[in-house]
């Protein structure tokens, strides 16, 4: 994930985290997000609510092999409209922006895969009542 | 909505955007979330990292007519994992509570419908770039 404003605390944290747990999740800090858009290999797809229906883009989407979801905080600078290739809306009214890159991500990829054992320091064993959690005495 | 604990501000920030976009969501606060989830006329599912895969669990889900989902914040109460009819994970590694609860939302219920025109002050327009809102002088 590419995070402008850039914040090393955030990216540490979530570093620390992909330890613990695994996975190739990172935080990247970006200082110049229009030149990240703009130079991306791939479809810019906006996430917003004034986009056109997910539903209705789906098919346009899965087309692409590499694409950058794009979200903003309060104010979206209006150039990102333009800069997308495609500006999308989960849903037309105000909604949680990490809500909209979850269902967006799951239409396109389906639902997360189990963890296979042994990939990280600390794994969690799916059952129906509690916790029950394999490893995790690394932390780091 | 149900929101333990009661936070009456966030209730009333809610209802003023329900007010605006339209739709009858609502934030109900409440001081007594154990009565609530023992109470509950159907099925309630707790959403957390180290319950089942909700891929497994959908179908189970979709028999109930009511569901109430729970998803807790930093230390959830162990009894909630025995209260709970289900405990269900969207994934089996740290990730946001709104994601999770949008991405169940949207596996049992699909994507969010279109806004019927004039059921609300303020209707976007979905369009490919840039803003179309329809009404929005009606703020309160």
């Amino acid at each position: 994930m590419y995070l402008h404003p850039p914040d090393n605390r955030l990216a540490a944290t979530v570093a620390s985290v992909t330890h613990r747990w695994g996975g190739e999740f990172a935080v990247v800090p970006v200082d110049d997000w229009k030149s990240l858009v703009r130079s991306f290999p791939g479809a810019v797809v906006h996430l917003t609510m004034y986009g056109l229906p997910l539903a209705k883009t789906l098919p346009k989407l899965a087309r692409h092999s590499r694409i950058l979801l794009v979200v903003g905080g309060a104010k979206v600078p209006p150039e990102l409209y333009w800069a997308a290739r495609y500006n999308v809306a989960v849903g037309h009214q105000p909604h949680s922006e990490v809500a909209a890159v979850a269902v967006t991500l799951e239409r396109l990829l389906g639902l997360p895969e189990p963890v296979r054992p042994g990939a990280a320091p600390q794994r969690i064993v799916p059952t129906a009542r509690g916790k029950r959690v394999v490893g995790g005495r690394s932390r780091r």
